[in-house]
């Protein structure tokens, strides 16, 4: 969390989507993103669902990060309430390993768009990223802090070495 | 249509989902179950959505069918927002005929229960057999009628010839 | 298990199924819904399960949960025996995670619908729910037991917090 | 069909799949086998078809070919209902390709086997085959043409040529 | 095209994809943003791609989408060689209708993150809204539009008819 | 193995399918049926494959039982080299647990078929009854055991408890 | 074909396969590389192509490309009875759209590899040219005219315009 | 790695990849092919890829290994920067199992060829096993000891025993 007013929300529909959501949250910390985290579920608490997507964007919410698994309606139902970027990570399911996820999320109708990510953590961290960048395009110290993290992680990956 | 209060709504995300869809309403016409039909979108008319849901039972509707296809919502948020049994049919989609319907669909998490059908017409024709079965539980003349039905239907397997 | 007659019968193909299935029991016994529940193998016992569904009606069953994995052919035959509504529980098979266990139950072909609900526990809970929400049609104290249940559950999400 | 007391069994559950089973017929024409062919639907005559399950070995009868599509009972409920050999034909079905077929026939559990061939009229041709090499185990005569069959396959073959 | 400089960059592997990727073209015309649109392929023309990638921001480009089918490494790879926001479209392939482009761009590894649509001209449209959607956290009047965009397209819905 | 001349070869590509295929020889031991049992390659010794399958209708066998996983040539393979009956059992593979030793088994063109079982344990028992099935055509004592096994079976899943 | 000694053979199951695999040869043939085509199938003709395989290298062919669809077995088959380098070639099937020749040419066992190219006749074109690049290896002319052919396709993409 | 100029380049988009692609540097060790294994990553350093792809053939590399799991775009993108042999291997990945690595290296489009192998390990070392034989073509040498390889595999598989 931060003292900041949030510029990006994650929510997810139960607590236990937090280990895998919680890696987008660890991202937006690194970069010194304000935002707020959240359990909202779109089946069990549909009311609060529209009312958080229907005032985001007067809470000053810039971007919605929305993770879900299995049927995982809750990033196309959270877009279908706000003109705010959503991003939705599948989390990975126990049956169908995140399958159902991917493609509840990402296979929305013409008109509603929600920006898909990889199941589980690898896609909650991208979807941290991904909010940076589309934050940076209005602020260029974090531009330059995203440029920054590429270059470093380049710099691991040269790094490493093989037993 | 029927002139009499609808006990049974059926609901697709757009008109393009009728011609699947109508499969249901034929059955119903066919046991003169009245019922209503009209085009709910989860994500164009979410608000719409809701209401149609919260005051399914009070305007007598008994139980609901929604069709929808790719990510296919619908079924699922109003199994959120009312207490009815809510019937789903996958309409098949374009790339992945379907299988995203369905998965959307069927993988409900543990709470909210969609009832789910077949991929297609079959399952809109099933999913009208299905309310016709759930409404004879109250109804013996409608159990009958379905017990006819049914024997009907044995009789026409019965006269198939292979040429 | 009830001392009263029971108006839901659990099945499924094996006792290796009754950790799955014992959720839509649990759910029944929250509800006092009397229900019974037994082993009734389509491959294994195919008289004894022609002989349950079409006794099913006479001896005041109101709707049937029928679970079974791999081919999974238990609900869509008992669905042939019987006029009662049928709810299909996918249990997940070892190879396939239950992918043809889904498949072999919810792509019933038209005249004969079987209801279907997720892969696993959460299917075999809200078939439990499903068979509520069906009994409460025409029972109001259940209906409004329903109703709290969905209030309670609500609750319970918004009172989730992440550490 | 054959004047002689059929050996094998064809059946299928609409006259819908007779352009993919006589596939199967046409082979034991070809061999000389007397067979029937008839409509059995599992979900719609299931009466009719225990009862031809039941009765088969003793009307005579050594194999049973059963071609489904879509949840596909057939194949496995008839060998819940007999000891013969029963061999599963899987249908293309229309939203999934058969793929449902194939996963409801050959997924069959622990006690019954169903012995299952390839999706669609390849399928249906290969059980018109095997059939024939399973009766040919107790006729020599029958072993020979199957032989010749195969010797003019591959000369077939041999004189394939590319424009 | 636009006179402006382009803030949308719509790239594509050839121009087999411009039937599926002029849904994007479409809506950001609708919505007056300025855009480029060309043929740049990660495979045939790498060292394009990369260029083009590479000084993507300082051309003044805001957000790119690119569209690929099969394996589909443009939007990925697009990605690795900006910090800019990069949305990805799967084209619908024909072997296997778009289920390799959809997994090729979504399953994005920790760090370098591609948004990904649906599967073809839908996936295409929502990119474009996307687009304008990012763009509009900047620019007020394009939110507007937006929020006036999604209005009309509920009432569109609305004011559908069930024939 | 048995001191008769085996009627039964069961053979696999490894013997690491050993403990999957040992359930058809345990069906075997069971009804008292002759049987051999050994690794033949289709890849690694495809030399003694098809010397294994050119001779097995003059060594006295009746019946091939071939197990294999991932690509499994050793079903189909073993077709081409043999007028007998061929039962494949598709192993349970590592990466795509036996879709592809499934669809590599089962999938044979017209002309040589190969009678398909479940994947793993399942499908190896009863590739096992299924050769009991097919040799019983000819020998009244082992029908007569078949159908004991069936009634023993039935009791078993009767005497079933639930907890 | 070609008056030289051919250095790669193009083998197919079927002359149904040929209108796929031309485009392997139409690329040989732009390239000036000598190759044969024929027909030899895997299970129809198994010992012409056991002979096939095993006389290849006297024979002076330095590269196998093999055309299959449905269980595919031909390119694994050749590979285990030869150590020249072996390319598979997934046909596109009718049922599953080549995903049953795609795994099971591709899912080899270790010790017996088979390089496997794209579903259908791009598949077929990319084992042409690969079969090149492996040529080229040995030969600086050939090397040479790779590079060209890749420097026109890229002029080929730069050049194409969006109407 | 080898004193010897490498003739095979391995590369991994990770060192996590190293465990499986480590199999195919066993096998050229064994062959005595000298090669070099480093971590190249197509999405964190792209530009090392290029370089090294582009000055592969110059360096004296004969054929490229390019293991990568997930979008898996490495194998790809270097056969679009070099004329060399590219090799695939699909890693196998956490939600998917490696059917996202190995769709995105296979289905390659027209004119940049990957030959790709199985998932994991085994197609690693068949990767490497691959190269051995393309290198043996211009090695007879080589050749010998691929053709010593297979015999001893095959004289394994021989002794291998049932317990």
């Amino acid at each position: 969390m931060s003292a900041l007013s949030p510029a990006v929300g994650i929510i997810m529909g139960s607590n236990s989507d937090w280990p895998t959501m919680k890696a987008a949250a660890k991202v937006l910390e690194e970069f010194g993103v304000p935002f707020e985290a959240r359990v909202v579920s779109a089946h069990r608490t549909p009311d609060l669902m529209f009312e958080y997507a229907a005032t985001a964007r007067d809470r000053g919410l810039r971007v919605i990060i929305a993770g879900a698994g299995g049927a995982a309606h809750l990033p196309g139902m959270v877009a279908a309430k706000t003109t705010l970027p959503v991003l939705g990570v599948p989390v990975q399911s126990k049956a169908l390993s995140g399958q159902d996820s991917l493609l509840s999320i990402v296979q929305m109708p013409k008109g509603v768009p929600v920006a898909t990510f990889a199941i589980g953590e690898a896609g909650a961290a991208n979807a941290g990223l991904f909010a940076v960048a589309l934050l940076a395009n209005g602020d260029a110290s974090l531009a330059d802090r995203l440029a920054d993290f590429r270059a470093r992680q380049t710099q691991a990956v040269l790094a490493m070495t093989l037993d």
